[in-house]
């Protein structure tokens, strides 16, 4: 959800900015409403050969987990460039071919997308370029063990989780594997 | 996750409150981190007889919506008792037979826990007592149109769509079932 146009920014954050507005009631009254607004993210899904790439990654406060490549856009970029720097930075790896191919709104409180790429015929073609605050393996997984670790309780990244299962629901994995390896 | 005690109070929102403190990095450098805390919720699986009592619901600002009857610990309260208070006020119902059946931390970088209560044999005592910002229509649905519709976009609350399609995908939808209506 966006937060409404006359809205009041109270709070600048690092990451979250805070708004309130008087939002009118059912039965005429008022009350102050509050929403958040944080920087849209990106996460890359990441195609070498038959082969998917996904980050093992330690930070700081947090246990171990897996994850798809990405992170924050920054002022000024949009969100595939910040995608592909993402992806060069984390793993060295660089893609020709890429495909937005899915947009969602976590949490209705926070106006905040998530942008999921595909990236095929990934190519190594640099070191990571790492964080301070970030420690990156990478691991090569199938398409069958990419599914698995995903719906796995070490992943990192609730929302991808959630649209693997509807899809295992609703039996169209196949069609998403024929989409990211062919 | 919980905000760390060093943490410092930066704002203190209608529902958000900020905190923020320096955290040291891999290479011994510092960078300020920040989170969120916000009150605690409740969400109830109302069951009568062999059937599944959940909200269609209005609020400002959004699309009409179905969802489990739930809402905001207040401070002092404990989850238990939001729980009752919330079923009671929404549906005019009471149980006499409160279970806890799931505590999900939505977000890592809020501090809030959504504590999942089953209310078994409601029993209608009372009418509703709407805020101002609620109209609320009670549904009554077999389990299986439960189900459809908690995986449904029409359901607002998507913790609960994930434990379900989990739930599904692992072929345990059946002791589910027995657990809510014997």
């Amino acid at each position: 959800m966006k937060v409404p146009k006359k809205a009041e920014k109270k709070f600048d954050g690092i990451i979250f900015d805070v708004y309130q507005w008087e939002q009118e009631m059912f039965d005429g009254s008022k009350e102050t409403f509050e929403m958040l607004k944080r920087p849209d993210t990106v996460q890359v899904i990441a195609v070498q050969g038959d082969k998917i790439l996904i980050a093992e990654e330690t930070q700081p406060m947090k246990e171990n987990f897996l994850a798809l490549f990405g992170g924050r856009v920054e002022k000024g970029e949009d969100a595939l460039s910040c995608a592909k720097r993402e992806l060069l930075e984390e793993s060295g790896y660089e893609s020709d071919d890429w495909e937005l191919w899915n947009k969602i709104e976590p949490y209705n409180k926070v106006e905040w997308t998530v942008h999921f790429y595909i990236a095929r015929n990934c190519k190594k073609i640099a070191k990571q370029n790492l964080d301070a605050g970030e420690k990156i393996t990478i691991k090569e997984l199938s398409f069958a063990e990419f599914i698995e670790t995903c719906i796995s309780d070490k992943f990192w990244g609730k929302d991808f989780t959630m649209e693997l299962l509807k899809m295992k629901v609703n039996g169209e994995l196949e069609d998403f594997e024929k989409k990211l390896i062919g």
